[in-house]
């Protein structure tokens, strides 16, 4: 309908643009993080992170809570010079009261940008068909592609942990650190925060190993896994049942909650099909030794044990302190400069 | 009890109080849309909006939802370099923990306005009587100023659509065009949105049409039809029950939801009460062959069709985004300035 | 587990710090009350008050809604140059869908303050224990530090009330007049309002009255009562259960609301334990002829008359006003500046 850019999947970009978001979240990190210490004499000299929300507002459209996605995109809105406009399920019931069309142009005439957490994935492609503002996925049924980009940053920002030639971290104001090519393991439920891994760490030059339980309900929907064949990331991508199988020889290993908002019903039939899914040292015996744990919060001890969710192996936290510098990111250039592409005001990074 | 300004309805304004707001309206959005775009070299040179704003804050005390008025407000808050703080049912509840006159004056004693959108009018008022700071109506049941605000705004814009001898738009950076006489037909309930209409349209030079059901729930209200004949509007209003009797020569065709918020119950009932209001073609066959349409969302099928609504003759987009615009300006003359009434800073314009 | 300051009770101050920070909030007022004022020629030439929160956003963790605390908050981070952040118990819940230890982490990760208003007072110590940035207590089952902190500051604004020597109201742009030793009288319930006076206002140099009925569920819980003790302050306070009795010789009487959210099924009963306990002329014929009146708000009649509330003994509107400059002082200190303790960047005060 228009050239207005939208971002409902990192399966939308190239691998270089998805390298590209990542390194800016990485500068704009640099450059912010001075700004949220305790205030001191220097403060007056610091550089100030990129305005381009400068006087304006972004409507975050949420049908559930999602604390991480929310927080992180209102504090990344602030440092833009900006405004997030929390609207929830009791401010906006998309589709009740008002069709998506109608929401998409009004809300769309008086934000600059619109962050949308919906339930089905189709609503937030209506939303996209008729805003005249930039549209964000900030989580659907199919897919979550801020989580991958907040994940993409915080391997590269670990790149030393996985290369014995990269002894040091790297130094904060320096690119981020190639990363040698890793086996990335994923056990657990086919969702949404697995689906942009599917179309993206393959493209980055990584295998991946998914385990999920054998039900159909488990799979990956077939919407996605054209996209993953379209893209050709399935050569380079095992998908099994058995999760001890799934975790070996991996570098990384990924879960996410099984038992999400909405699905508490299920708790026990849940439970029962992930009988072995924790992610535990015992489960990864046959992983590479300095396997590291990725998890997109909020976690139960159901899928990851305390030892490993609290240990050294864990990159939880900053892996959840980067859903601000991704989104950050993704806001500034999608939102402020409309060039989430790279196609105008920077120079798209080498892969 | 004090000098503290407010506005509860359009009728507390004289004709050129309320063309000053509009055109005001008109100047904030002229300096604020070129902002509001993606970022560009350019942007750096860009004029600012008032700031009559900053470090402030608006408190917007919402006892029902309602999307459109309250984007508008923290949009536009952001622009005038202050912060709307919304409070809606689940965060205060007026009069239930606390009377409404301790509430207007710990709220008052914080922020430096206070929108507030109310069940009866009475609550407002109450507002008003004990706020140390000034109340701006955001919807009561009697009156709902801001909306008129943003269709007066919107038919301003558009007068080159009513007036063969203003062929083209008009450029963005003058003045606003005068408006020819126009006849303004409203068919349905007499709801909050008529009223203010009511009280304003034939003070700037339009006559009104107006057809609700014959029912006395669909009458116009008493105190406000007073307000009506004390500012002698009341001669230019015809106000029968037939819809196509209404929309008689009519260059503007405006109608608004049957069934509102709370209302569901009754909706078989007002289905039927409604039969025949739908705007149609059809129904305004003997409307001026030019008619424009009308509405102040969100918009429900029974009131309007397809056709129409998405139609070229619809002007509700604009109108809607104009929503913002002249809350901006009211913002900034009342909350900003204490001058809404165009006695300090600024000065009245011809009418 | 690390240098991170937090505050969960005044008790955990010196007086000195204390009135430190009072008298920052005093100075802060000063600065900000002429931004607030309507904008004129004058406005452009204000200085600006801290903006240690600039680029910086505080998160508001509220388990029950609380009208004055929250706008006292928002409405004090946009002068400080930062945002609050409002998530409420539709937002978050603490404990529910994750750990109160992952929720502080995660959090202050992208936060540069919490700000916590909760049940059980072990859920505050909890978040305090994990949180990689300060947490300030807004509320919780035992202390209520931010009100005492604004009381304090009302006393002092008002210090020519007490004492015959200070004739006229003290100059706004000069420091805090003194007080003299006082005698502050509190009849109601051993709330989280009380417990921070408690262990302030001896170490201040005032003398306390409290009557609460004789039930246990109305006494001083131990834990609170231990760090009375422990301050020395329990010498400088009479507790019984006669409120008469307790008001006899007060300067200010203090009250509180006896059924708070939460506790409407208990109504009748605590009616009942209450009876006599309505502050009103009567009841403090024995006070000091000039005596006060200060309530935390909201307000029920049970607690005390029109006559009192209204009247020109209270200073309940001030004191609520004076909720924000408290809380400004203590976000810029805290969350800004790392220093509430007045280690590093400012001068403490001499007592």
């Amino acid at each position: 309908m228009s050239a207005v850019p939208h971002l409902m999947s990192l399966a939308d970009l190239t691998a270089p643009q998805i390298l590209r978001i990542v390194n800016h979240a990485h500068y704009l990190k640099q450059v912010s993080v001075p700004w949220l210490a305790p205030q001191s004499k220097k403060s007056a000299r610091l550089r100030m992170p990129s305005q381009s929300l400068f006087n304006k507002s972004i409507a975050l459209l949420f049908a559930k809570r999602s604390t991480r996605t929310r927080v992180s995109a209102e504090t990344a809105a602030v440092l833009l010079g900006g405004r997030a406009l929390f609207l929830g399920r009791e401010d906006i019931q998309l589709g009740v009261n008002e069709t998506p069309r109608d929401t998409a142009r009004v809300i769309g005439g008086m934000c600059q940008g619109i962050f949308a957490r919906v339930g089905a994935h189709e609503e937030i492609e209506e939303l996209a068909r008729y805003s005249p503002v930039p549209v964000l996925n900030a989580l659907s049924s199919l897919w979550h592609p801020t989580q991958t980009l907040a994940d993409v940053l915080t391997l590269h920002e670990h790149a030393h942990l996985f290369d014995t030639a990269l002894k040091t971290p790297p130094p904060a104001n320096k690119p981020l650190p190639q990363l040698r090519p890793l086996t990335i393991a994923y056990v657990g439920d086919s969702t949404n925060v697995l689906h942009d891994m599917l179309v993206t760490y393959p493209r980055l030059g990584h295998k991946m190993r998914v385990a999920s339980p054998e039900k159909p309900a488990y799979q990956c929907p077939q919407p996605v896994w054209d996209r993953v064949t379209q893209l050709g990331c399935d050569k380079d991508i095992w998908w099994g049942s058995d999760p001890k199988e799934a975790v070996k020889g991996a570098d990384v290993v990924v879960t996410d909650t099984w038992i999400s908002m909405g699905q508490e019903a299920e708790k026990a039939q849940r439970l029962q099909d992930f009988a072995g899914y924790q992610v535990t040292e015992a489960l990864c015996r046959d992983a590479n030794p300095d396997w590291k744990f990725l998890h997109c919060l909020p976690r139960k001890q159901e899928e990851v044990d305390d030892q490993v969710f609290y240990g050294p192996r864990s990159l939880v936290f900053p892996e959840s302190d980067n859903r601000k510098w991704t989104i950050m990111a993704a806001f500034d250039l999608l939102f402020g400069k409309w060039d989430l592409a790279g196609e105008k005001t920077l120079k798209i990074l080498k892969e």
